[in-house]
């Protein structure tokens, strides 16, 4: 079944024989009385408004005054001062920052402070990552950027006992697993459904058990997760950071506005009305909000004088500062016992019709990238494996390759891949993970290239990397006579990947020996998003065949002949009023002349046809009413105006057929309209559909900001239910306007019965299933049986009001609409045999062999090169496959010479009669030129070595 | 000649050999290399937008954020944490209530950075006092009040040298001469006419010597006077504070927006700038500006790196931190002849129309109230002489007569009696005064009437204030058979009031044995203004005759009789297009029936006649134009839409006349209109003509602001030049479209030639003057020959973008406009003769007695109290009179149980061939009832001997 681990090949972490330091230095408060753990805090976003070194910096204030540079400048000697005092403190892609600039003394100091618990880091991520558009594979790197900071850091005292995820807007389930496996004892929480929230502090069900994956056992998923009562703020009026508005406390009776009587029976009723709502006699306060404690001096003063007052008034009732591990602490000696949640806590609204479900979809292009960017940062931290001497990768911050690390790690915020920041700070993120594909960026990116061209193939030459073969744009390719295509498949098993490169074809052919290979002339779609550049005119398609963890070669020469035509002979048609059909050996689909959209998918081997109506429809977004003027659609807020969305196409789709000479692939196109166009292809030997959909500039001359599906409906009886998986890993059971743990009154027929899709959503009645993966992260719903839909770009006029303080625009390079190109793949089959089709189908689209190109063949002389003819193969890093319900996850090194390696079995439980069973992988001999010496089991995070933790008993 | 010294009769000031000990810790830079002082500081206004209070805590944070509690908080760690730093600080008022609040480590840590020159006090005032609203003795009072503060809690060394008026909106040259004979080495300030900026920036004349007094023989006045490049702020991009939106310096060049050079560039640019300003290689830069450095972390971080990497740049420029008093030392050691001033700095304009002329009159009920106030706070002091036990008044803010102190201290603040703060602060100063009155308000106010009466006259028989006299309003004395007046002369010469006490007479008759006495009947204006408030009918007027610093009481007893018509007979008369006189032994004053106002007047006894007519005019207010809308007449500016004011009546006023039977007053009373009133008086034995003016509620629904202002017209040949004094004090010549110093553009022709008139105004031909003295500061003029105007009221619509971000709309307490009432008095006699009656005069204006009530006579075994038939007489505290050239300013104890005692001459260099003349008075046997031990000369502001001070020598 599926479960994690991970293993340490050297030692890296501190070991510490006291492993509950952590809660040692608690205040557990008076038995009799009601205690308040007030938690001073600040959260300081990963970018949002301002980019993060903006923020870091306190620069760019005209938009908003931050600088997280002076919070942790003025907390400190706040801390230093009087030793009731607390702070926690959450990113570290911030910490890390500031520690870098401080002198010793200071970092003595810091690290007293850690280590009698008065600075307590919680959560101890990169980043406070969203939940809804992140891949468990990047939380769990960014998880353990930030954790290993703080272990290398602090030592093992440092370790956060409780993950803070006070601002991300809904929660996921396969988040509150991976926590679990990270070793936090609990986790906290802001944002839920606000009906779920009022019956939660109604029947006093607050804090509960979170039962984190359906497939492991309990209590190895299970994690005591809380509702803060506030979000992440003080209650109303107690607010005293520098930049808040609420009145202090004036004790001083010869001066006007005296006022410590009202504002004690203030925050005792306050703290009566949340005592309320949980079971014991202990509440947390979060007191701190977005960048708060740049001037904590105010803050702190003011919470002195609250604790003195509240206490000394006789109120049954004692005030002291504390932590989110010490209200944990104080909950777990409360002998309760408590709920156990299974389902998850999307979609997320705040109020009737504001569900936060657009930011599901919002900005593809730079949800596209942060993916595209993933694979990247596991080649990189792979290929070091075989750069040992040049150390260009370690997880502590000193060396280049950080550089991808930090910019993936600050990606994962909750405002960056969820797609909810400003635009020029959208910008940011992708310049860093541009950047950080320019790895070595300290040199030039030629150095850099030539190094990792070295540690991925063992040949210096340069490697260049098209960033626009999407829409077949690659200087090299499109005008040089020879080249090499260079491709790394980052998974443990072998792949086969039909790859497309961009070529010029005039009286020149291009000769791949011994490969089947065919052009395919550039779509009209492309020749449009392309905009004149690039002067490629056909892509030359070939099926790569990739060793496990290891590279392959194809050298492509052009050779002057008169025989362009043989190869070209397929051309594209243009088909009117016409069904047609593509198919390969395991699938027809087939296209109704009449409505120019697909029509119907048949499985070949397993006998299905399926009625499959595919279309591309907008919703209009809703710029409010009278009911709610404030409902507008928004970055988050997915809110269409009416509940029908409208078509694509002005009419019906155009269509055209292309059928490669030699069978390679079957295209079918559909331009829907001037911005909106498809291409469904069938490759031979790959089982499964893929659809290219290319939508953008989303015109908006009509004043509707539009947010675009695709649709598919089918005549399967699904009855509302529908699937979708959480992170890419586990799936969860979705139905149509229904909460699993309370009564839903659901305000919005779409947006209110959205949910993330990270990687797949799926549809079944009790024989067939229709899978729908894709590319990245997309808001999908099934809101009628046998329907499925994806939303897929959105681009709007409005604003919602949550903070952004902007439309989602995106006007892209060219001012006049951002055009985005993604794919789904689509399964039809069996429900019982799905599952090891999406599984491996979605690890190969996640990881995807990285290509690149060279300008020549390497030399022979290269250690573990072979020359076969014109291919140049090197040996995979694996000494062989692993099995294919075995995914080798991560592979990294550690500063001190060590590796982290982490393994998973990648199905659920029951889902696969035959790969959901358990699988042994031998560590030993797994890798290629590698003695194992030692090996070791860590935490999931990699900041501690299982066997020293033990996570509170619930 | 004019000249101030003060004497003290026991020891209270810290004697320091070392006194130049506030100049030790200078740097003075480097000798071959610009020098630039970098000067952090904070402008904390003593209330503005919100109450000093609210400054003070941070509260009512809707308005705006800030506190200046934190800012101390901030800013001593800071200091403590590195010896090179400096700030200073200047609002006593502020600082004292954080000091009350330190802890003893807290303390000894400020003593010590204060003792380092690290922590330095400047001005030291208890706020920042107005320059154009303000007394000279009010003046004294508050920075003495803040002076002896700083040096009875730190010492010698805490004595700022430095006079810091950084805000005000102009600068009197009575001001310069104070500050010198309090020992200030030098005077910054950052206000002053564009016009006048802009042409000593060309002829490098930032900085002069300024002569304070054409009285003095220099250097006594002579103050060190230097212009701020930038006000107070910073040069532009570098305000560091956390509340400012400037770039910091982003040192990091792993970080995105790394601008360490650019921000070097920018800064050296900007100093070469201000250096090509000034005269030596010194230049200030003020670091700071309102309410800053709460979070003083952030300015001087980046301070800091501004500081390194400038002085690394090799720039030939040299950063430190400095302080004011430090700048004026190296200016001082710089060897550079000085430019000598012997103007002012009125009026102010920051650009052309922008005229600071409106605030000279803005708030008249606020501004007459801070008279009256003077007037109390002066008899508090006075009369703690006779209860030395009590201990009721000290200097140490201990006691609680300190909370008039504190409360007059505050009223000065440039915000305040200036009439520019909000409304709400506005009821905040006017309430502080009035619990200022309440005293001993920390027990009941009956009871501490009871102190003061005890205090004044021996009788422990609480007195009742009555605070409408002035519209004929007293429950008292309106409603009561037998009452006491008790009068208070806080004079050191014997003067005589006729006193105006509010009655209803019906079947009885007023007895005041032995005294002459008349009955007035209420005013139709007094009527009005009373709106149905008060039973009296008659004001009873008699003329009270006071001793030298002393009082008199009268009894009053109401007399059942049927003889009311005798003492009534002569009733007030309409007259109806007539021509009417009233007359005493002094003065004739004609009033034209055609026109309803006056038309000349005869100085009998001079046999000078001319003719003077009296209007009653309104300016409408500018509301901005196309030329600049932002010129805005507001509670700042003066800007009249059309430079010819309109009539207030409609038509012409209507007249009447009231000659009483036994001619103690002859009274015309004019209507304007329902809402402008004027009587003007004659009393038997004055020598002056008593105007008195009722405006409000003034209508504003024609949407025109209006500026109400009462216009004498003469045929007096004066050519433009018209005279005002200086804080009450000297006298400055004035000339229509002229500065003294620079060639001026005028933009206003009003608003341009508008001075402040603190206590009196003049024009004068070769022979005959004719003087206006007013009871409260309002702006005036003489905008042509013979003519002379007084701004009394003004309502406005607008708002003038100077900041208070409200129109100057006083509603009042009915809600439909302030009704304001004042007096003027006229002066109509030879120029050489004019002096000695306005200086005595304005003097009893100033110091008027203090009237009072008892409902019972004192009983006759009082020590000192002598019964008179009817009336008690208590002897005089002073043993003789003083001479009439000699004014008794300030008599007040100190909490070590001596007295300070400031003695003026109050004559300038002949202006009176007689009283301009030195003059001798014994202090041994000033006052009565008391032995002279032994007797030192302070400073002005009795904060140091002055023997122990010795001024920078210029």
């Amino acid at each position: 079944m599926l479960g994690l681990f991970i293993v340490i090949l050297a030692s890296c972490c501190t070991a510490s024989a006291d492993v509950s330091c952590g809660y040692h230095s608690c205040n557990l408060g008076e038995a009799e009385k009601l205690n308040v753990h007030l938690v001073p805090h600040t959260h300081d976003d990963v970018g949002w408004l301002k980019t993060v070194d903006q923020y870091y910096y306190g620069s760019n204030s005209s938009i908003v005054i931050a600088g997280v540079q002076y919070i942790l400048d003025s907390v400190i000697p706040q801390l230093l001062s009087d030793p009731s005092k607390r702070f926690i403190y959450v990113e570290i892609a911030f910490f890390s920052r500031w520690w870098e600039e401080q002198n010793d003394a200071m970092k003595e100091n810091v690290k007293q402070l850690v280590q009698e618990g008065r600075l307590e880091f919680i959560l101890g991520g990169w980043c406070m990552n969203d939940e809804a558009s992140t891949h468990y594979n990047a939380i769990i790197d960014q998880m353990t950027h930030g954790l290993r900071y703080l272990n290398d850091t602090f030592g093992a005292c440092a370790r956060p006992r409780v993950a803070w995820q006070i601002d991300p807007f809904g929660h996921s389930r396969e988040q509150a697993s991976l926590f679990a496996q990270m070793g936090f004892d609990g986790l906290f929480f802001g944002r839920l459904d606000y009906e779920d929230k009022e019956n939660r502090e109604k029947i006093r069900n607050m804090e509960e058990i979170w039962r984190g994956s359906q497939s492991l056992t309990s209590p190895h998923a299970d994690l005591f997760t809380g509702v803060d009562e506030n979000g992440y703020n003080p209650p109303d009026g107690f607010c005293f950071d520098a930049f808040c508005r609420d009145q202090p406390i004036m004790d001083n009776p010869a001066l006007e506005d005296y006022n410590v009587e009202e504002k004690v029976d203030k925050f005792v009723a306050a703290a009566l009305k949340q005592a309320n709502h949980f079971q014991t006699n202990h509440i947390m306060m979060t007191m701190g909000s977005d960048f708060e404690y740049s001037n904590s001096n105010v803050w702190y003063k003011n919470l002195d004088k609250l604790i003195k007052y509240v206490n000394a008034a006789d109120k049954n009732m004692t005030l002291f500062y504390s932590t989110p591990s010490c209200y944990l602490y104080a909950l777990n000696h409360a002998n309760v016992m408590w709920n156990i949640k299974k389902d998850d806590f999307f979609p997320y609204a705040d109020a009737p019709h504001q569900y936060w479900t657009g930011y599901f979809t919002s900005r593809p292009g730079l949800k596209g990238y942060v993916r595209e960017s993933n694979k990247y940062l596991q080649v990189m931290c792979q290929s070091h494996k075989n750069l040992q001497p040049l150390q260009v990768y370690s997880y502590d911050g000193q060396l280049s390759f950080t550089w991808i690390r930090d910019a993936m790690g600050v990606a994962q915020h909750h405002d960056a891949v969820s797609g909810t920041s400003k635009q020029h700070v959208a910008n940011d993120y992708a310049k860093r993970l541009y950047e950080g594909f320019d790895a070595c960026s300290v040199s030039s990116r030629e150095e850099c290239n030539k190094v990792i061209s070295t540690a991925l193939t063992g040949n210096n030459e340069q490697l260049i990397f098209c960033d626009y073969l999407n829409i077949t744009l690659c200087d090299l390719t499109q005008s040089s006579n020879q080249f090499v295509v260079m491709v790394y498949n980052p998974l443990a098993r072998g792949v086969s990947k039909y790859l497309r490169i961009p070529v010029k074809i005039n009286f020149y052919l291009i000769i791949l020996n011994k490969f089947a290979q065919q052009l395919v002339p550039v779509s009209e779609a492309t020749l449009s998003v392309r905009r004149n550049r690039g002067s490629a005119n056909c892509e030359l398609v070939f099926l790569a065949k990739l060793p496990a963890l290891g590279h392959n070669t194809f050298q492509v020469t052009k050779h002057k002949t008169s025989k362009t035509v043989s190869l070209l002979k397929t051309k594209v048609e243009k088909v009117i009023n016409q069904d047609v059909t593509i198919t390969n050996e395991f699938y027809k689909v087939k296209f109704d002349g009449n409505t120019g959209l697909m029509a119907s998918i048949e499985n070949i081997a397993s006998g299905i046809t399926v009625p499959v109506k595919q279309d591309m429809l907008w919703y209009n977004a809703s710029m409010g009413n009278d009911e709610n003027i404030n409902s507008h659609t928004g970055a988050y807020i997915f809110r269409p105006n009416v509940s029908t969305p409208f078509q694509c196409s002005n009419g019906k789709p155009q269509l055209s057929i292309f059928k490669g000479s030699n069978l390679l692939v079957q295209e079918v196109y559909q331009k829907f309209s001037d911005w909106v166009w498809q291409v469904i292809r069938l490759y031979a030997g790959k089982k499964q559909i893929e659809v290219e959909w290319t939508v953008g500039p989303i015109p908006v001359q009509d004043k509707w900001g539009k947010e675009i599906i695709s649709r598919y409906e089918t005549n399967l009886e699904t009855n509302g239910y529908f699937y979708t998986d959480s992170n890419g890993r586990e799936i969860l059971e979705r139905r149509k306007d229904y909460r699993p743990t309370w009564h839903l009154n659901q305000s919005e027929s779409v947006a209110g019965n959205y949910y993330p899709v990270n990687s797949r959503i799926y549809i079944h009645d009790n024989q067939v299933q229709l899978t729908v993966l894709n590319d990245r992260s997309q808001g999908g719903s099934s809101l009628s049986t046998g329907q499925l839909e994806l939303m897929i770009h959105r681009r709007l006029l409005g604003e919602d009001s949550k903070g952004v303080g902007e439309a989602l625009n995106e006007t892209g390079q060219f001012g006049d609409g951002l055009i985005s190109r993604g794919k789904h793949w689509l399964l039809l089959d069996t429900v019982t045999s799905s599952a090891k089709q999406h599984r491996l189908l979605a690890e190969e689209i996640y990881m995807s062999p990285l290509v690149a190109f060279q300008h020549h063949a390497p030399s022979t002389t290269h250690i573990g090169w072979k020359q076969r003819r014109y291919n140049y193969f090197f040996e995979s890093h694996v000494t062989s496959p692993l099995p294919p319900n075995i995914h080798l996850l991560t592979l990294s090194t550690t500063t001190d010479g060590g590796y982290i390696v982490r393994v998973e079995h990648q199905f659920e439980k029951n889902e696969d009669s035959t790969l959901s069973k358990p699988a042994t992988v031998s560590l030993k001999n797994l890798l290629t030129d590698f003695h194992v010496s030692s090996c070791e089991e860590l935490l999931l995070g990699g900041n501690a070595f299982k066997q020293d933790v033990t996570r509170l008993n619930w």
